[in-house]
């Protein structure tokens, strides 16, 4: 690398971690999430085509912040091993292609919907609050792994008995799985009850049965990260509260009972 | 200040923390409080009449009550710095307004109704349970706006797909975001759903990530409130207990070792 | 009181305590129970006769039993000071009257009802339970208030506003509360919602306003219980751990090295 | 046994604990309950032929496996002990079953449905996680039983009033606690509610009681849960913490020092 690009690439690092530049971004992705809320309502043929010309200003500007940002990473190839500038990169390349067709036309507008994600991406905040939503989830990995044999079972048994009665709810497992989906939010529940009672009057412990089941599961899930959050929660504050008021650990405490007593050993020998 | 307006002012500070005439002030309010709840049976002309009667003579109490609190206040200016105090002064003002018109007569009977909230500027113990609702709410900012963000990204992908099929519900992304608020609250959300699976039959997969997405946000933000809670309360007890029971702190502990040390260094030269 | 009668109250405050005969009044509980739930069917002539029979014998069986446990109770003044046998006094006491008019009918009916919380009654381990669920609510106290002003004032707003649109639901402050009740529970909320967003397009910031601030409350309310019962069960817990463990408190520490210092100064003299 | 036999069961013992064995098992689960799915689609003839074949494959399959698993047992009296070892070769013996009929057909196609069920009894993360759910369930009985009283006696009180009204929701007290089941999950019980009201104006007061009632026992039952799991955990936790970070216990610091004053009683005689 010649010393003239180190230059440049110190100088775009400089505007990349600049506040006001900062600002000015979030500032775009909150005029580019308007437009997508003002672009819902029906508009004047006058302002449609001002929010197009808006439209193009706001992905060159995305754009050039992409750039500057790749181009203020020191080693670039580092700037892709970030999920975040995957996805802030993509999102501006998909809106760089100019659609025209009415299938991609929509495709077009959700990505300018997601647009709106960078924020998530920009503000530090954001990121880590959704970073520690997702680092939560594996842990759950086996309780949702139950909760998806339970359904799965519940779908069966309830897709072989009643496919007969409505075929709109329980017409293939896949169906059964969203119709207990509903039971569990006791969405209108009872109808669905109501309706295989007429022909299975035995059918309500059925559902009774998979409400506590899949709500006992449930509390089971809640129970495990709220346990999870609490502990962590609890051991950083014990640590960082013993280290604001300088108390001592109990170990602390053996080592000065220790020493004091090589002291009275050294200067009372036998 | 002359002596005599002094001698006054002590006055009425002695009353405004009398005893008898809190207890009076809160009869009076819930007085006000049962009249506005007469006010909407359908009630014989005599009574009606006697209720606005009974309502002037409540105006002209706490336009004493509050007249009282401000003559007793030793320093003027500090009087207003108390919301509590700006907020019942003006419910006071506003309802000597003399309302005919039957725009502003609304605003009058909505100002009457608002007197019942005097109820919790007078109890300390309400006055503090708000203070400390109102306190949560800051910490919870980020959890919200994350909130925000989910459901501006599924209103504009809703009214985007949806608002052909029934405007009514995604015609709009305002109207849209209380479309999903009350999915959100499961509150017949079948219907929608299977609405637009006439349409798109795979649109399952959106109200599905939604719940889970908004729930498990919701999620955090009560394990937020709740950790932060414990976390205070557990802190206040456990140094509560200490206090109660004598009980030293480990650095009490190594205090007295060091002590020890001392002496015995002291008692056994080298 | 002679010898005599000493004697007989020794025997039934034996009876009374006696383990086969608490396990047959559960039996007899539980009977009584079956009893009423089987009058809810359709029953034939002859089960009804004998429905009539066991409900006497069953009547005339816990007035023995009351019996015994008065005289069984050596000084019977403090038999009426335990609530609970008010309770079953009053039970059996009316259960005796002979009723025959249809409207008193009821109230019979009722009182067997009652009988079956006689279950509570007999088995400590539940009359502990409904204790402590009692001792529960008054801290509960200003929460439950604010929450009461918080429905008060809404439902009176409520009801100036929609009275006009739909007086079944808005007609008065009593009935206004209950449609927020309902709300509250997010039972066809949105349908009450739309009806009155026709004549006041901007009322659902009522609806969501209410909705927000009473599940503030109630998440407050929760938190205020489970803080409380957690706190308790800790200290109780953690003072259980250091007895089982043998494990010394700090103040003990503090003793033990004190007592070390006595004894260097003692045998060291300066 | 005979040094070939033994020699068999070791080679048998060999197989049961081999990581690919145990993989091949969990994929014939696995595909097992694809079949299951699979079958609630509408077929062509070819394919429900490809299932029948498989269906026999994959139950003798699991006879093998079951057969392997027993005859791998060390002490053959040991392997009915486990629920788990005695579920599994009861779903394989009852697959094996030949039925046409189609009553038992029905049957045949449940107990296909439980081999799913296998997939929790394989896997050891899913059996403990079970075995924790059923733990929890014991301590909850009299809170349970508390919950039931108050059902029975709801169920009795509003069959009693309202069987008139509504005999498909109020008949006997069976149907009465569904319906109360359903209140306590708010489906629609506003139009339970209101139906009632219009007979009995003050029927409000009987729902709303046992709305209170039945959601302050439940809370107070989650609350159990989470205490217990809470307690538990921080007992854990806590000793895990301490022995990791090699932390002396109080008791070791009592030791300590108890030592301490020894050795100065002892060097520093009277």
């Amino acid at each position: 690398m010649s010393v003239n690009s180190i230059a440049w690439q110190a100088r775009f690092e400089q505007l990349r971690s600049n506040k006001a530049f900062e600002t000015l971004v979030i500032a775009i992705i909150i005029v580019s999430a308007l437009m997508i809320g003002v672009k819902t309502y029906p508009l004047p043929d006058i302002a449609s085509r001002v929010i197009i010309v808006l439209d193009w200003a706001i992905t060159l500007f995305f754009l050039a912040e992409i750039t500057v940002r790749f181009l203020g990473e020191p080693v670039k190839r580092r700037f892709f091993r970030s999920g975040w500038n995957v996805f802030d990169t993509l999102i501006v390349v998909v809106s760089l292609i100019p659609i025209e067709d009415s299938e991609l036309a929509l495709v077009g507008r959700l990505v300018r919907i997601f647009r709106v994600l960078r924020m998530v991406s920009i503000i530090p905040e954001l990121r880590t609050l959704l970073t520690s939503l997702l680092a939560a989830l594996p842990q759950l990995g086996y309780v949702v792994l139950m909760m998806f044999i339970i359904f799965y079972i519940y779908a069966a048994v309830g897709s072989t008995f009643f496919a007969g009665i409505n075929p709109g709810l329980w017409g293939d497992i896949a169906i059964s799985m969203l119709t207990l989906f509903r039971v569990m939010t006791f969405e209108d529940w009872t109808d669905v009850m109501y309706e295989t009672m007429t022909v299975y009057p035995w059918s309500w412990a059925y559902y009774l049965s998979f409400i506590f089941l899949s709500a006992f599961a449930f509390l089971n899930m809640i129970i495990g990260i709220v346990v999870n959050v609490l502990e962590e929660e609890h051991r950083r504050q014990a640590k960082a509260a013993a280290l604001e008021a300088g108390e001592p650990t109990l170990a602390d405490l053996r080592e000065e009972i220790q020493s004091l007593r090589r002291l009275v050993s050294e200067r009372l020998p036998r």
